[in-house]
């Protein structure tokens, strides 16, 4: 890229975070613990937020989502059978969500009414590890039908992100899954963060994925989960 | 994004564009007919094109490929074990391979030694879909593991491709493949392009596509495959 167009992205970048810090301040000023979920597509996302909703609900937790996608209302309408307020973002043709689509996706909502709020961002496993939504948690999700190779490849987003969960674990026996060797990758990427195993279809995972999100909440680490 | 920015992006589209065309005509001289895969991080492209390589290179046909990642040549290395030429670009955080990627990586090679040249791009359902690479063929890629409705959800890569290649097809009963839904959301974004349903694992869907490989080189049209 020449330097032109590098100086113009950073300054992109710049107003991004601005916002970002802005949103997060308010966030935590309301108490609305926010959580930012990047993968590629088809990874999983959607079915691990709506089964996170209604087991949330369940507890009493009060929680929202924001959906990002280029296209459709699909995943909004799929989160909103939990039965927690969800908005649908459409980027068409943006290949991740900046922090003004947040903003401006929250208009008529008080953050104060969320115990949690989600995010899950576009699929794409680049260019979404650059832009901060202002959320406290980003969690980057892989699925075991994607290659234990995929931390490697894409170190920037892995990196990026506070914690793992890895998805769909049922299939981990047809997909002849190399646990050590995904554990391996992701420790050389993002050290000492705390990896999940979780399957949205049987809930493995999920009680330990709900004690994470209440022990961040609450401001303690729990540290790591996997080995 | 701001004029500004439309504009400088604009820019380098058209300069892609012209090296695409000028990339193009010399693979059309040079009688190597290239192919560009596109799909997600995960789909199974390596191992589609792995295959792919070893098949036609058993035939005696003359193949090699590039390889295009953010990091790491481990695509490479298990591409050069079919016994083909092959090369890795690493975009070093880039989402995408760019015209000027190619060329620069075919420095030494004569495109005359070649039948076929296949280009594995960055994994990433968005950014590619601007790129043209100079390719006579652009193959979408979709695993049957990340869902039915990712044709409507990045319309704009799935529109812009030739052909939609269905991958790991062998999991189709683990993920309770809706090859309906599957096949209506295609054909509503990519009206009567071909879809060819295929397993790296098992070999199926290989020789239809090696078939649909020499019709095209040949410059013919095999028309619609998948009902």
């Amino acid at each position: 890229m020449s330097t032109r167009i590098v100086e113009i992205r950073q300054n992109v970048l710049n107003k991004n975070d601005l916002l970002a810090h802005q949103l997060r301040d308010r966030f935590t000023a309301a108490g609305a613990f926010t959580v930012n979920l990047v993968s590629s597509p088809g990874s999983g996302k959607t079915a691990f937020l709506q089964r996170t909703l209604t087991e949330l609900l369940a507890q009493g937790t009060r929680v929202a989502a924001l959906v990002g996608d280029l296209e459709t209302d699909n995943d909004a309408r799929r989160l909103a059978a939990s039965g927690a307020p969800v908005r649908q973002i459409n980027t068409h043709g943006r290949c991740h969500l900046e922090a003004e689509m947040i903003e401006s996706h929250l208009a008529g909502w008080d953050p104060a009414d969320f115990d949690f709020l989600f995010i899950e961002n576009v699929g794409n496993l680049v260019c979404p590890s650059s832009y901060d939504l202002g959320e406290s948690l980003r969690v980057v999700m892989l699925s075991v039908t994607e290659g234990e190779d995929k931390p490697l490849k894409y170190p920037g987003i892995f990196h990026s992100a506070d914690l793992a969960v890895i998805t769909k674990h049922d299939l981990a026996a047809a997909c002849e899954l190399d646990r050590a060797a995904l554990l391996t990758n992701l420790e050389a990427v993002c050290p000492g963060r705390p990896v999940l195993f979780t399957s949205a279809r049987t809930g493995e995972g999920f009680p330990e994925w709900l004690a994470l999100l209440a022990e961040r909440r609450a401001g303690r680490d729990p540290g790591t989960i996997a080995s």
